[in-house]
């Protein structure tokens, strides 16, 4: 038995939880890839370990990918595949598995066809598994798919969402348009149709279920404050009245006429705001779930490091959460779960 | 494809949803036996079908399960593994499959080992599997094993948990001590050691996350309420002060360290008193989960029914469910999930 060897792809926010949680659970950090700032720094330094890992950010990632012998690549950049497509394709072909906490990764079927196909081809022509995981893994997918078991008959599931945007650095922060006036932001939804992160969830409920998606929509506003808020993520002031985030409501319908509704919120908090998870199964009989205050950052990170072994036994190609073992605590060092 | 073919054992209170819901599963009810009542009553008549399934009641048991052809037999006798273990048997010798909503038999390793592991190699002899399941399998065990996935580091896991004795028929108000004076229950409790149910449930955590049980003490006492109660499982009246039920109080730990304190009740309720699920994992970081007013006798035999292909496709043995998929909600017929 050898340890697994990472390299993190993205020294941004989530990396200072991830790397130490990969260390502590007996995984060598072997590689570090940067895009701009903390270039040429030990990663130990970066992510405020307090001592160096022997390990240098660099920002030429063909580099680390083709010289640095590794298991799986970490990708921590950005929250749609579109955006990490390279980086994913990189890595497959230097045949390191991939586990990203790309939110849209988590299942990009519907939302990223062509692209997610390619990865698909791509990943099984290299031998190598690439997954998305995270918070949602357990408690916006798999949560559901679980409790359902439960039920003898189901005709909606209800979900109601929100996470603090300003937990996961500036990428997702932007991508929700916070800090922007109403105007700006009702102009920037014009141009662009984000998918909410909570299609990929409904997506990998159904598939879980074995359901299809028959119909899905989606509607966007932005959320607000009464009061100005400070975004750390972004270091800027939001005037009151202007886009704190965005509040997403995605409703779709099954291929059996089961009802999704689901309400998420990504937003900067009042003083007083903590994160939400509320979920009815409405049937026979109905179920309802709540997690107090969930650890939605925190638990991001656990998610993915609790991930690699069972992302590094899949077969290859683009495997989705519901198609690995449900994701488990992992008590002992990573490489015991290694098949 | 064929549809499966099921035979029920123990035609008391749950049998009035479990076989409607079987049949609502495209699942041929093929047999029915009972001990003492209906005998020799049509079974749809028995769990108020309002119509003839064609199955008459019997209490011989060794004349159905060895004429009548069935993939497998769902046993709702009784809520230990001793007091079924003869039905097992002779089901397993018939070369019937075993589902079970008895309690024990979620994860019986550890309260009867002998027993269950005579039940395993039975069942390894004739090629069919035996499995407890029932709403714990879901919210009890599954449910915080997953949740767990979310952690990094986990030093506790803490669970309360309540249902209404008097949901479950006279086996199990009478095994919970409803109506005896407190004299009396103390002296019951003196004469038999009754494992709590949540044994099972830490048990089968720790089995799926990987924990070995190091140490395990239960603490009982009676349940009561300031007003008499009505019992409808046994037709009787509890005088005020006497036992509503019991109170469970686990405590174990495992081989890392992790302490489990799980509070179990289950008693006749007051009038504002309804079912419980909390459950906390503490570590890096908590994780708060609540299920309001959940639905422990519907989703019980929800469960067992949803399982059945799980069984089915099993190898052959005593399978506990941390060693089958995940429960998941079934939309189609039964057997179109059969291998």
């Amino acid at each position: 038995m050898r340890k697994i060897k990472a390299i993190h792809y993205g020294v941004g926010a989530m990396s200072h939880m991830i790397v130490p949680y990969m260390l502590e659970k007996g995984v060598d950090v072997v590689g570090a890839i940067g895009r701009v700032s903390n270039i040429g720094k030990d990663l130990g330094d970066v992510v405020g370990l307090g001592r160096d890992l022997g390990v240098k950010v660099s920002n030429n990632a063909e580099e680390v990918l083709s010289e640095q012998e590794a298991d799986i690549v970490i990708i921590t950049i950005a929250s749609f595949v579109e955006q990490i497509y390279d980086q994913i394709k990189l890595c497959v072909e230097n045949g390191k598995n991939v586990a990203t906490i790309c939110e849209e990764a988590l299942s990009p079927w519907w939302t990223s066809p062509h692209l997610t196909s390619k990865i698909d081809k791509l990943a099984k022509d290299n031998g190598v598994t690439v997954t998305g995981t995270g918070y949602q893994d357990v408690f916006w997918a798999n949560i559901i798919s679980l409790l359902s078991g439960g039920c003898h008959h189901i005709d909606a599931i209800n979900g109601l969402a929100m996470y603090n945007v300003d937990d996961y650095g500036p990428e997702v922060a932007r991508s929700h348009g916070v800090g922007l006036t109403i105007n700006e932001f009702n102009r920037e939804e014009e141009k662009q149709e984000i998918p909410s992160f909570m299609i990929m969830c409904v997506e990998s409920i159904c598939s879980a279920i074995g359901w299809t998606i028959k119909e899905l929509i989606q509607a966007n506003e932005p959320t607000t404050s009464k009061m100005d808020l400070y975004a750390k993520s972004l270091d800027i002031e939001i005037p009151a009245g202007n886009a704190t985030g965005r509040k997403e409501v995605v409703e779709a319908v099954t291929n059996t006429g089961v009802k999704f509704r689901v309400e998420l919120a990504g937003k900067v908090y009042d003083p007083d705001e903590a994160d939400i998870n509320k979920w009815s199964i409405l049937g026979l009989p109905n179920i309802e779930l709540e997690n107090i205050k969930p650890p939605t950052d925190v638990s991001t990170c656990a998610s993915i490091v609790n991930r690699i072994p069972d992302i590094i036994n899949a077969e290859p190609g683009y495997v989705t959460i519901e198609n690995l073992p449900y994701l488990k605590y992992r008590p002992y060092p990573l490489h015991f779960y290694l098949k």
